[in-house]
Order: structure tokens, then C-alpha cells, then sequence
């Protein structure tokens, strides 16, 4: 199902860069969860462009509205629709891309599949169908600490091109990361990638990076065996969101290089309860969680718009260049934290509410 | 749903290592197309223990039969239900497994999730259970071939913790690969790599690697927009397998140390045909398959069950240690190859189904 | 899931009687399918309330927004969503209500169920929440007449209490039923269906009645064996509408009383068609379509609302009384015929892309 | 999803007549359920074929092997696979079949939809079908009694024709219904039923009736508003019966004829508890329980099989005769009833589970 996610907490999102709206229904929400829309337009500021003098310029509201499913402060149960309204809609200024694909964007394939596209701003494969994700992903937090208080799903930006920050992920604070407008964990770091973004912005060019995030206090058990492993969810998660090209977790791609002897994580008891020494597993066993950080990383590519002139082809096959214009970030990944945080809390809820059905 | 995979080629699949047999139900599948046990049996003996002399000498027929769904070669479009009997089980030889987690296994996590657990053999949580995933993947196989034929899905074993192999995914040939024991598709490395492979095993120690896998001749057009890319389903797909860390598509990981500039694929139109030059999307386009080669890699950890003295708790968490015996793979590789090729297989298949009832 | 129809056509529905709207987001729709706001809006006046003088005089204008998934008249293959906001809103006069169980209605169960409750208009139990289904269908509407013109999907005011019309479902019209404020097919019986409703609000009571079903030139081979019979399906849809008591399909119940021999629908070679020469199995036998006419018929009983002292509970389950009031229909039947048919297109459409997936 | 069913319990059915066997792969039952093969074969043997002199002679023993799930008497929380050979096979007895359409059956419809088909003994469409759905229910039925005790879920044989039975559903006892072959609750009918049928097969033809059941001691609370109200889902899961043409709850069609005066169940509070002083609602309201019975009744058409000589046409659609022959049941609604309570029983568990996982 395209646009659907999730099994018990399960969300249905919609909505071209331009036209009437984006947004999502969230079905599965349990009642009496506590909700408003400061909490969900809170997180959607954190994504939102122009929010920082090196993200994109445009002005986009971003205005939630809760159309249904809450009632004085609560949940009901019943479906929740949120909606934003689409605003700064500029039609005109895309025209050349309706003719001709643009390098790295999904506009080729999207003729290609359905021989139809909506060549405005980028249609249903803009970035700005993630306002649905963040959105549901506010209302599932609020059942997280309505049902498990303490768990902590944060994100920062690891590295931009090779510069890479040094982040303890089990120390690690939203404050650390919200303190910079690059949105790392490493204070040494800040100017340095704030820097490069200018610089290659300037350059009209673009750069992508790593970012990693953490879920502290998970609880034990959460999870399905076999094809709904966490990290299988976490995975699928992380690779539908526009950009990105690979996810690891625990000791990823770098574990390969170890030895079982090296890479096993032993358990103890430590204070009376079941641990592990090391965290090689990234908190998740089995496709279980074991309580342990659930830490993982994703890499996303440099943006695709860039603004220079590049071979491509028009819709009709014939050979032809295209100019970059227009509004774009040169580097996604700060406005892209909250979006992996976001996707993490909908994986996470979504295998609280299942567990719940079984366990008792 | 824990044990189902695929929206219009659905599997089911069942069974713990010790018990009545392993399984899976494929539904959806499309009737009149040609399949025979030996279609099925020859990708299961390609997974199966004790095909060479560097995997786990246990011997186990994995005989599959089939319940279901055919009559005369012919699928019938209903259930398609593939049993494997249980055969070689020694429960003796895993009572001490019963008490002590294992480190680095799903025992204790099952245990924290159920409350109970198979401890025979690793019950629903052994690479036994990929059974079902190869023997439905058979089936599936027809079908492209039916619907599609000239789809190729290949994949190697690209490392063994630092021995790396060089195979080009455009050109190398499924029997490059079963040519050798290991199988990767560098001959060059079939020998450095089994050395290894027999050096850690003689140590009791495990490793891991780095798995390649290739599609070829994919239509344009396979994948859904936002959470159902064909990346995304590629990702839960290999990281639902057992011991995986990672996945990377195109680029990866290494493609965020590149500017867009250097990073975008330029289209061409090359022999009538929509094209890119390079290939850093690595197929894919906006979670749409473009034409191009898909080709994505999958890191594995080392094998978690080795030869040494362990420290670990017990189930009611005491600090204990724990031998490790039986017969084990000291590195899962060799045999993973047919099964992320199953996985990528199942995917693809999926979305060959789903984009039939929308095209026309 | 509570509020999602259909596995390949799916919709999702949401939305209280009072709060910011109703609406639905559906999935699945194919592409380049015409489709208009006018279209929608043509259905959505027909379920209207303040259409006739024998319906509630509440005047909602219930006008439909098309918030994405179309551009320049076609359908993009992305989710289409449609809203409707809420307008006429009078929380005030529901006052009694959130205090006082309505018999026969959803308030208890609600709040058996979630603990908490809309109260204010019905909430989500309101026959408000079928103006989702009725937009979507319309969209349906269009798939069908895009992939297979010519199939006809009618409904009509069977019997009011014991008030029956006479209607062949193989000839009669949508004229003949629309040419009616009552929505019966048979001319003779609209004046004293008209004064039997009329009758009974005037006396503060309420009736219900039959609504019949055909479904006309349906090609053969739709519908899935097993669970998701198409009378499955129809049956499932049918009874998941408000006030709903009962469904059968074909013979239905009379059926019983016959013997194998007189209900046998014998096969014969018609004009070079495999036709059966009488229709007992009412179009679909073993789960599936076989070309002929599909009929069906299904109970509504009297509405719930009356304007009577009725004896009731309070939300603490203290014994107490209830006097009816408020703008509400004494029979629901003549604005539940689009909705019938609503739920019918929804079904054959579902089954129509599911057999695209396999058929070749 | 053609043979899965349910959403939180899910089952997913396989299997022919004739072939390797038929079962059900059981996904979602929670861990350390007890469960044992008795169970399970005790609901086999009551749907048994060669059950008593009424119904058909066929000797199937039906013996069930679980596969999967189960360790020492306890579900485990993975997949429950439980298969039953196909021993009693014929093929030579139905040749004529595969040639020509038996009418009312589904042999036509599965040629128009697949393109192929399983003549021998009807294929998937063989009521021998319905043991995964038995097997699957008696496991349901042991999550049942864990987490909810008391529940008792009943069906009867309520009438053949137009011989009724007059039962009680509040009182009547799984005693007093097995106590007779032919499965009613009406000790004056038993005779009168059991000489109709004997002496409609004497005669080669074949009869039809209702089955009605009641749900008691249900919690308040379960089922899902909108699409999956409870009643929704028993319509769909009765519809997809073989021979299934109707289905009602509550006052049915019957309360058609009343008015809403009449109609409506007046709430009361009752020794502390919020009762209804009737039950015309059929103990569901808004699509959830509300605590008292719920009572539904199904129409079966007379078995299609005949032994008599019928018109139809052969599979190239020439018109041809067919005379019936083979061992078949004049009536098939003694065994119906614990397919009847089967599938009751799996929806009420999928609805209890599901309500678990927001419940708090």
C-alpha cells in the first residue's frame, strides 16, 4: 500500500508540493491520548523550510489543522486527520521541468509508471510529503509517553561529506542538537559543517551526509520475529524517505571486519537486571529489542537540484540540458532530523500497540 | 504480521528448527504458470547445510514438497502450500542452550517478548527458517519469468571482513559465482576467502562479510512513490534476514562524501532508449525502478554461535558462562547468497503484481 | 482497520458529525482516469440531507474539495483525498445526549468500547460518516467506466415496512428510481410509500424498510475464492452501514424452502454466451461472478432517533428518560439508496483491479 | 487477500480436494496459550464427513498434525501450522466434471477467472476447504477461554425447508444440540428433520435451511466502527460459507416491519449493569458489542449436487446433460453448524485481540 504505514498505528498520507493540501489520516490511535496542535506544529517548525539562513528560503507556513478525532485535549479513537494547507505555490517557475527530467529526481519514473505526472514543484515526490510523516509522528509520541513515559527517540546529524562529528549516542541531548542550526551533537563541529554548506551552497552545488539516531529506554520485547524484525521496519523506515541510499545499525557495515570472538555482546547482570557489556546488537536481537540503545545511521545523498547546467533528455527521449533554478536546499540533512526521529517514533509505536494485543 | 511478506505476492512461512517441519503458503500467485518440486528443490539445495566443506557439516535432506495450488505443472492461482520435514534433530544436544542466552542470539529477547521459547535448535529464531523464503522464491521466479522474462537477480559474496572482492554487477554471470564454493564472482579471491573461512573455523572463531546483489533488465516502473520504494521493501527485506547490519543501494554510504555535481546520473538517450550514464541511483528514482541496474549490498555480522568459553546470564539472570558446541557455519556467506537473491526475488515479484492492477 | 476499505482500491475514511470535517483519502486509484469535482459532488447530493420533504430538513451543504491526487481532470496514480467540511453545526441541542444513552443507538458502546465519546451529533457513529464513502465511490465509479464501460450499478427502496414494490432488477432504470423523491422503482407504490412516511413522522415514530441491489453487465471471473467472496465482500460492506440489520443475495432466505432440483440454475448456450437460464445464485457462484446479474437486498431498521419519551440509562447507569428531539429522518431508505450503491462500486471496483494483478 | 482471514488472528487456508492435503497457517496467536491435537480433532470430527446416517458416507479421517507453534501443551507466539492429508481420493469418479459445469457450482467461474481448474472433487471450492477454518477456530477458541473465560459461542440447525425448530438462544445448551445428528435445539423437530432429509436423498435431491447462532457472555466493547463493525464482519465471514445466500442479526428483516417505537431496545440498569430490556439489536449497537447476546441466523441453499440429470454446458460451451452422481450430503446443515461457530469464534478472538492493543 503506497501510501500507508504501519499495521496498529497505521497512517495514510497524501498531498502534492502543490495543489490543496498535504496531510494524513492516522488510524489505530488509542483513545484518551493527550493532544494538541502546538504538539504537532512544534515538530512541524523543526522541519519547515526557511527556518535558518542554511536551509531553503522558502516561506511555508506549514499551518496545521486537526480536522478530526480529538475532543477537548483528547483522542478519541476514532481517525485523526491533520491537514496543511498548500501556500507558496509557484507554478510558473517550474514549467521547463515539465518537459524535461531533472538528473537524480524522481521525474523519469514517475512517467514511466503511471504516464502522468505532477510537474509542479515536484508533485507527490516532494520533500513536502514528509509534513504528513512528522505530523502522525507527533501524535504517536504522545502515545509513547501516554503508555511507556521515558523513552527518548533523538537524531543529529553524524557527518556532512567526510566531516564527522563525535556524539556519545547514549549521552547525547535534544538541547545538544537543537542548540545549532545544523542540527549535529558535536559543538567542535558546528562551524565547520554551517561552512561547507555556505560554501558549496554558494558554489550552486550540494552535499549529503550521515545522520544517526538513538531510542533510549526502549523496552524489552518489542518487535516481530522474521520479516517485521525491528531493524527490518527501522529500515524500510529510513529508505522511504526521499534521498537516502543505506541504513545500519549496531556495528553496520564496520562489524563485518570483526571477528565473532570480538563482535558478540555479552550479558550480565548488572543492578539486578539483564544487560549487555558492549552494544555491537544496536539494541535490537532477533529482531527483538533487548532494552539496550536501539542506535542506527542513515546516509543521504547530495541533494539532487543543484544550480548548474546538466545533460538530460526531455519526455519525449530527445537529448537536451537543463539550468538548476529555484529554491532548494543545499544540503537536507538539518531540516532532515526531525523527519528520521519522526519515522522512528511511528516504527516504535507502531510495535507498541502490537505487542499489546498479545502480551499478558 | 510477523511471518507474512508481500502485498500481492504474498508468502507465509512457518516452523521452528526442532518440530514438525518448516514452511511457507504463498497466496496470490498467478494461475497457469509452469513449476515442478525440482525448481524449488534446486534453490533450496543451494542454501541447505553440508553443500561443501566450508559450511556446517549437519546434514539435512530439506526435502519440499508441495501441498497445494498445482496440478500438472501448472500453478492453479489458489494457495500454494510448500512443506520441508524436520529431520535431523538432536534436542540433547541443546539442553544447556535452555538456561543460558547465548550471546549475541535472540534468546533472551524471545524470552522478554513471549515469556517462552524454543530452545532446540533456535527454534523460530534459526537460520532454518529461510526455508520458506528460498522455496516461495522459486515460485516467484516463474512468475517473472512468465510475466517477464530476462530479469536477472544475481548476487556474490563482495567481502570477507577485509578481503574484498572485484565483480563488476553489470557483467558477472551466475556461473562466475557457483563456479565456487564460497561464491563470490572474483576468482581471484575464491581461494583467500576459503582460507580464511577455514583458518577462523579451525580458531572456533566466526566472521562476516559483505554480500552484492544485482537486478538486471528491471522494467522502468516497479516501486511505489513514499513508503512502499522499491529501495524500502529492498531494505526490510535483507534486514529481515538473520545476522544482517546493513544495506546500501547504489552510492551508499560512500556517495555522501560527494557533491551533486559529481553524484547526479545525467539521462541520455542511448540507442532509442532513456538511459543514464552513470549510475549512482543504483536503479532506483524516487523508490521507482528507472531501467538501470539495481544493485545493493548487505552487511552480515559474524556468526554468533563460536567455539569459546562465553560469559552470559542465565533465564533467571544470574552471571554464568557458556561453551559454545554443535555445528555451526563459521561464516553464514557462502550459503546467504541464494537467500538474498530469494529476498530481492519476492520484492520485485511483489511489485511486478501491484503495478498490473493499476497499469493499462 | 477500523476506518480502510478494500485491499487494491482502498479508502480511508474519517470524521466526526461535528468538528472541522469529514472526509476520505484513497489509495490505489489508477492513473489518467478522468475524474471531475462535479462528479462527486452529483453523488454527494443525492445522500443530502433537506432533498425532499420525506428527509431530515437539516441543511448541510456538504460541498466536496478535492485536495489532491488530480491534475487538469485526470487522476495521477497518488492518493486522492476529499474533504467536506462540517457547517451546520448546533452542539448545543446534543447536550441531553452526552448524559443519556440513546436506546438503539452507539452512544453506550462507544464508551463501552473507548471511554470516551463524541457526543455531539453522533460523532463518528453519525450516517455523516458515509459521505466518504459515497465521494470515493464516485471516483470508483469512474475506474469502472474507464477499464469496463457498460456495467450499471443500481439500488432502489424495496419495501417500506410491509409496503413492497414491484421492480424487475433486470429493466428497471436509474430514471425510473431517481424520478422519485422516495427512490422506489415501481410508479405504483411511490404515493403510499410518500404518505407512510409522512404519517409516521407526523406521529414521532420512524420506519424501515428493504433496499434491492442489482449490479448489471459485471464481466465473469470477479471476486476471490474463499474469504473474500464478492457476496462476502457485498455482505460485509452492505451490513458495515448504519441501521443495517440483514443481507442476502440472490434466493437469500426463500431459497431455503426450495429443493436442489428447483434451485439449481441450469447452464445453457445463449447467442454463443455460457448463460444460466434462471438466476438463483443471484450472479455469483463459488465466490466469483458469472456474468449474469447480481442481486441483492438489504434490511434497514426503523431509525433509532423518535420523538418519544423513551426509558434509558445515564453515562453512570442510573435509570432515567430520554425525549427525543433534533432534525432527523424518519426513514433513512430513500437517502441510503446512493449509499448502497456506494458501497456496491466500491466492491466490484476493489475485485476489478485485484483480478488486473493476475489475469493475462 | 483470497484465503487469509482476520487482522489481529489471522489465518491463512491452503489446499484441494484432491492433492497433497489442506490446513491453515495460524498467525498472531499470543504465546503460552494451552493447545493440544485433541482439541483440535474433536471440531474436525463434528464436521466430519461419515458422521451419522444423514450425512454423506465419504470416510475422511481428518487427521490433523500440528506443524509448528507448540511445545509442551503451550503456543509459542510464532505461526501455528496445522496440516490434514487428502487420503480419500477418487479422481476417476469426477472426469465427467472436468468436462462439463456442474450447475451452481463454482466450476464454470473458476474456468472464467483462472483460466484452469482443479475438477477433481471441486478443487479449492470443496467444502473440505472449511478444515483449515475449523482447525484454525478450535486454537481461537483457547485464546478465548484464556483471556476472556465464559464466553460460549452456539449454533443450531433452526430450520430445513420449512420445518422450524424453537429454540431459545438465551438458554439452549451445546447438550441439547449435539444430543441429535441433525444439530437442533428442538427436541420436537429432530425426527420430522431427520425423516425429510432421508427422504429428500432417497429421492436424489437435496434441501437447504437456516442455521442460527448466538454469541453469549461477549464483553461490551469489541468490534471496530465503521467498516469492521462486529456484525460486518460475522456477515462477511458467514457469506464466505459455501452455499451461504443470507445472513441477519438481531430482528433482521423481519424488524423491517416494525416501527421505531417498537423497535428500539430501552436501556436499563439491571443488579449494577447497563442492560437492555429486549434484544432486537441483536447485542450489537454502532458495530459493538453491547453485552448481551448476539444472535445471527445463515441461509444455506440446497446442496447444488443432485442425482438427477441436469441441463448445462461443457467447458467449450456447447449444451450438454449432466446426471449427478458421487457420495454428497442431501443436506448439508448438520455439518455446517461447527463451521458456523468456527468462524464466529475467529471473529470474535481477531476482535478481542485487536481491542487489546488500545484498551488500557
Amino acid at each position: 500500500m503506497s501510501s500507508t504505514f504501519g499495521h496498529a498505528f497505521r497512517i495514510h498520507t497524501y498531498g502534492e508540493s502543490h495543489g490543496g493540501g498535504v496531510g494524513v489520516v492516522i488510524d489505530g490511535c488509542p483513545p484518551r491520548i493527550p493532544l494538541s496542535t502546538e504538539q504537532i506544529q512544534r515538530e512541524l517548525d523543526r522541519r519547515r523550510p526557511g527556518q535558518s539562513e542554511i536551509v531553503t528560503p522558502r516561506k511555508e507556513a506549514d499551518a496545521a489543522e486537526i480536522l478530526s478525532g480529538l475532543q477537548d485535549g483528547l483522542t478519541l479513537g476514532s481517525p485523526i486527520s491533520i491537514m496543511v494547507r498548500n501556500t507558496d505555490q509557484r507554478p510558473g517557475a517550474y514549467d521547463e521541468m515539465a518537459a524535461k527530467y531533472r538528473p537524480s529526481h524522481a521525474d523519469y519514473t514517475y512517467d514511466a509508471k503511471y504516464g502522468i505526472r505532477s510537474a509542479s514543484g515536484g508533485g507527490r515526490a516532494s520533500a513536502r510529503e514528509t509534513i504528513g510523516r512528522v505530523a502522525a509522528a507527533a501524535v504517536a509520541r504522545q502515545v509513547l509517553d501516554t503508555f511507556h513515559p521515558g523513552i527518548e527517540i533523538l537524531a543529529w546529524v553524524k557527518s556532512i561529506q567526510e566531516l564527522e562529528a563525535d556524539v556519545n549516542p547514549e549521552t547525547v541531548t535534544f538541547d545538544d542538537i537543537e542548540s545549532n542550526i545544523v542540527r549535529t551533537g558535536d559543538a567542535a563541529m558546528v562551524e565547520p559543517m554551517i561552512e561547507r554548506i555556505k560554501a558549496i551552497r554558494a558554489d550552486g552545488n550540494s552535499v549529503g551526509g550521515v545522520i544517526e539516531c538513538v531510542i533510549r529506554n526502549c523496552p524489552p520485547g518489542l518487535g516481530e520475529p522474521i520479516f517485521d524484525k525491528l531493524e527490518a521496519d527501522l529500515a524500510k523506515a529510513m529508505l522511504s524517505l526521499p534521498a537516502t541510499k543505506g541504513f545500519e545499525i549496531g556495528s553496520g557495515f564496520a562489524g563485518t571486519l570483526l571477528t565473532g570472538r570480538d563482535h558478540n555482546d555479552a550479558f550480565r547482570n548488572i543492578d539486578g537486571k539483564i544487560r549487555t557489556t558492549t552494544n555491537r546488537s544496536g539494541g535490537i536481537q532477533g529482531g527483538i529489542s533487548n532494552g539496550e540503545a536501539i542506535a542506527f545511521r542513515v546516509a543521504f545523498k547530495p541533494t539532487a537540484t543543484i544550480m548548474s547546467n546538466q545533460e538530460t533528455v526531455t519526455n519525449t527521449g530527445e537529448n537536451t540540458e537543463l539550468q538548476g533554478r529555484g529554491r532548494h536546499d543545499a544540503c537536507v540533512l538539518p531540516r532532515a532530523v526531525p523527519i528520521v526521529e519522526a519515522m522512528a517514533t511511528l516504527v516504535l509505536t507502531d510495535h507498541l500497540l502490537r505487542q499489546r494485543a498479545i502480551r499478558y
